[in-house]
């Protein structure tokens, strides 16, 4: 059984983002949101029509807050006892957990959790778009008492969407947030929150490496708080073992020239690099080293889009690519992202046309 | 006084790299290093002649690793009563004391330590280029003992090689590269080598919020041994409030529903926020908000020159750029970091030219 009309219920930036794709590929969507306000632009934007109550959809999708989710999801399946449901909240077993606490029987065969790995900086219906979801990871999370074509509707869901499939445990799901999603966001929050009242000219010096590493420290409190606590014992788990080599690190620090000491050091760094190249490269492939050229460029429009356009003509692919911000200066770095074998072509290449290229 | 002759003692990334640079700008380089090979190198890809030990530089640049510095500045202070020493470790209060150590008089009104704050993954001569420091910090770190003319001419140096001028006292410096390097490199250490033992499948959900945070641990780790020990007093100072914060946040989390949980939550958020938006922007400009605007692109070469030059047409100047690498799609998500008023028209632009613009 495949779904063709849709109940979205909530129409933040995700449920009007899944509307809006939905409608793109020929399904009927309806919209519903505790803000009127929420519902009616998501339907002037052309996400759906908005919901009134005589309609039974195929699929419910609840979009709503971690902390609304379980409440809406029992709801949808009360309501809408022929209709499969599924919610998009960023964490899964507790989820579940407040679902199995509902007083009486709560049909779970027609319900399963899914979680699209998408996002953008603004929210509000006004941000969605229908293809925020092109290309990224999107989890679906059966559970013991699920019906297969509950999960077969939540993978159709997904793959209208153009997203990448994923099929986990709502443990082991909650488990890889942690790790690759929550972990990075408090350390880059604690790094950030240090920043705050660090001197002026201490700041002068920043460069790629904290601002990389920073950068998602950005996100928003609220949505943080519901996902570190509904994740707690995932993210406690792994923040026990960052605590342990924080003390580690500290003990060495307090007796940098004692036995053993350097070479403590040395295997936190070590460590690091192999975690780091364990992590999947471009389109899923295995990681892969890339050799980086660094082109200086004058700021100004223009400049960056002839250096491309360069590339290309070179016939070179860039693998990634990024712009080098310094202080005080007129001046930018592009670094691109080449395959090994073809960084001293590149470069040889971009020199002769008259580019200042700095590193190969 | 300004120097003319230039002994560059140790050829490694950074002293080949600035032998090249003063080559290019006409002055007359001599190099040295304990490794023949090392030299030869250096000296065959033109950064300079190989130091017979009759010759008397004006300027003595010390390039040795942290380790080796304080005793290199020494020596050289010795053997060249008329020139002027400096060093470019990345610590710089533990040099200091290293040198006042020194059993007789040791002339430091002719030292002042520097710190160029460049570099690149490779290391070697081999990978030394003339320009690494265009539009890159170099910290100036004059100390009670100095004259003005070393200063003077530590500072000529940097200005020649290109790089952005900033002054400090050692302490100074040492307190802010353990806030803005050396933390970051802890915490991206730290994150990354959870990863070691993390399932597959949890890696396959990666996103680039875990590559910006973890891009930096693939460094160096004898490297960093060095530094991390040199510095290690401003360093603790930093990850003891890093403990601290990470205490808090899992007594948080072990009780995240007892009262005030939720709001220490959201403040480590909020805090994180505040810090990073102090970072400063491109060309040490006040911090500033990018709109970014996304667009869908094939992975094929010229899809991206293609873009910019539609970008520059339309004449708009792109601030930063990412690429959005997803696993399991031949697509990428070129991001476009624009001014906020500049947004709207670009994606309407590019739409209407036949790009997928995915959010504005």
């Amino acid at each position: 059984m495949s779904f063709q009309t849709v109940l979205v219920r909530g129409t933040g930036l995700l449920g009007t983002s899944i509307g809006l794709g939905l409608r793109a590929s020929g399904k009927e969507v309806w919209l519903s949101d505790p803000s009127q306000v929420a519902v009616s632009i998501a339907a002037d934007i052309g996400a759906g029509r908005v919901w009134n109550d005589e309609r039974h959809p195929d699929l419910v999708v609840v979009a709503a807050p971690p902390e609304a989710t379980a409440e809406e999801v029992h709801r949808a399946l009360v309501r809408h006892p022929e209709a499969i449901v599924v919610d998009i909240a960023s964490v899964k077993g507790s989820v579940l957990d407040e679902l199995r606490q509902f007083p009486g029987e709560t049909d779970l065969t027609r319900y399963v959790g899914t979680h699209p790995m998408a996002g953008r900086e603004r929210s509000g219906p006004v941000a969605a778009r229908g293809a925020l979801f092109t290309s990224m990871p999107w989890v679906i999370c059966p559970h013991e008492d699920v019906a297969e074509e509950t999960v077969a509707a939540a993978e159709e869901l997904a793959r209208l969407l153009g997203a990448s499939l994923h099929r986990m445990t709502p443990a082991q799901h909650d488990g890889s947030v942690a790790l690759i999603s929550h972990l990075p966001q408090v350390a880059a929050s604690l790094v950030a929150s240090r920043l705050q009242n660090a001197p002026q000219q201490a700041l002068g010096l920043s460069g790629n490496g904290l601002r990389d590493v920073t950068r998602i420290a950005a996100s928003d409190p609220n949505l943080w708080v519901q996902i570190l606590t509904y994740n707690a014992p995932a993210v406690l788990e792994i923040l026990y073992g960052l605590r342990e080599d924080v003390n580690q690190l500290i003990g060495t620090l307090e007796a940098p020239r004692a036995p053993g000491g350097q070479a403590d050091i040395a295997q936190l760094i070590a460590e690091g690099n192999a975690g780091v190249a364990r992590i999947p490269g471009k389109h899923g492939s295995p990681p892969q080293s890339f050799t980086v050229v660094t082109v200086i460029v004058d700021d100004r429009p223009g400049q960056i889009a002839a250096l491309l356009n360069d590339v290309a003509e070179i016939g070179t692919n860039v693998e990634d690519m990024r712009m080098d911000h310094s202080a005080g200066h007129e001046v930018g770095m592009v670094e691109l992202s080449v395959l090994p074998g073809r960084a001293e072509e590149l470069a040889q290449a971009l020199t002769h046309i008259g580019w200042k290229v700095v590193l190969t």
